[in-house]
């Protein structure tokens, strides 16, 4: 049904997912692809909504339950509005996290029942899965070690920097479970290193 | 796990829930039970700001798969922080509302596919279910033409009542699905008629 190709980017925060979209996109615009970019959660007016109220300070006794949920509507939602349609029309969409970052952060971060997440996830992408997904590896402790020297941000707290592990530990057994479609991508390395594996990549898949 | 009783009331629109429920609610109270009201979609703050999302004309794009994903992120909710620990603490809870609906609104009405919502609102509400469904049962041109008789509201349009009728049919396939939970109640009746035979089934479950 899907003649595009659907690419998905996964991986803690500050694992230099944005630089290598970048990337990404001039890469595939060069080969002559019609390229989508979006992400999650937002992508649509109806899921920046969700996000918003997910991420509103007012709605703390959200339970992790319900945020997947709501995550999962955000996507439905996205799925629907913007990337069948575009695959459908034969384009590349390259999508900023998408179900994974479901299953690192709501399953292996906040507790949630791993095949509740899987339930709940395929419902929502009705039969939307991606054709490949970069997992950009890389231990949170360094990459944020690496944004304090580049930004000068503040050190993180234990208890967030606990989270971030096991999330990192969720993505970590995707790609194992998944090797076929998660492409695990050393993202310690420089920024033309990290490119010109994914570039491999794509290749191989174009 | 939960001490108290749970009881739903279905029904479509004009099926004479609420006044049902006030009626249950003082048999119950009499009978020296502390009883917790509660409706859906909403139920909670933060399931009523997902229920305006849903009904906001602004909205209007939402698919349908999202808008049952949203009411059962509501209903994760409601689950959360009124069912579930009213039925702990031996309360009983009625509630205008629940899982059924969806079936029959966001499954039956709009089409979404009836195991996605099953394994998704199987998520939400995270093992708790009605000890006893009372569907309020009378063809829906049978009910609006009462209300148009007693409150002199104007008719319905012919597509919004062959969606009430796809509503009213689902619920009366689960009535029969699961006739040991969802007791049907023939309310084209007189109030106190349809009281009576909610009395005693109620007499029997305490």
């Amino acid at each position: 049904m899907c003649k595009g190709l659907f690419i998905t980017v996964e991986g803690t925060d500050g694992s230099g997912k944005t630089t290598q979209i970048k990337l990404m996109e001039e890469f595939l615009k060069a080969a002559g692809n019609d390229v989508v970019l979006s992400r999650e959660p937002g992508g649509t007016e109806i899921s920046e909504t969700i996000r918003n109220l997910i991420l509103d300070p007012g709605n703390k006794d959200i339970s992790p339950l319900t945020e997947m949920l709501l995550y999962a509507a955000a996507r439905a939602q996205h799925v629907f509005q913007v990337i069948r349609p575009s695959l459908e029309s034969g384009k590349c969409v390259i999508c900023d996290r998408f179900v994974d970052s479901s299953y690192a952060y709501q399953g292996c971060g906040r507790g949630v029942d791993l095949k509740t997440v899987a339930d709940v996830n395929r419902a929502a992408v009705d039969g939307v899965v991606p054709d490949i997904t970069f997992f950009l590896n890389i231990d949170p402790r360094l990459a944020i070690e690496r944004r304090i020297k580049s930004t000068g941000a503040d050190r993180i707290e234990q208890e967030k920097m606990d989270f971030h592990m096991r999330v990192y530990e969720g993505y970590r057994k995707m790609a194992l479970l998944y090797p076929d479609r998660i492409k695990s991508i050393d993202a310690s390395k420089s920024i033309e290193e990290i490119s010109l594996q994914i570039k491999t990549y794509l290749k191989e898949i174009l």
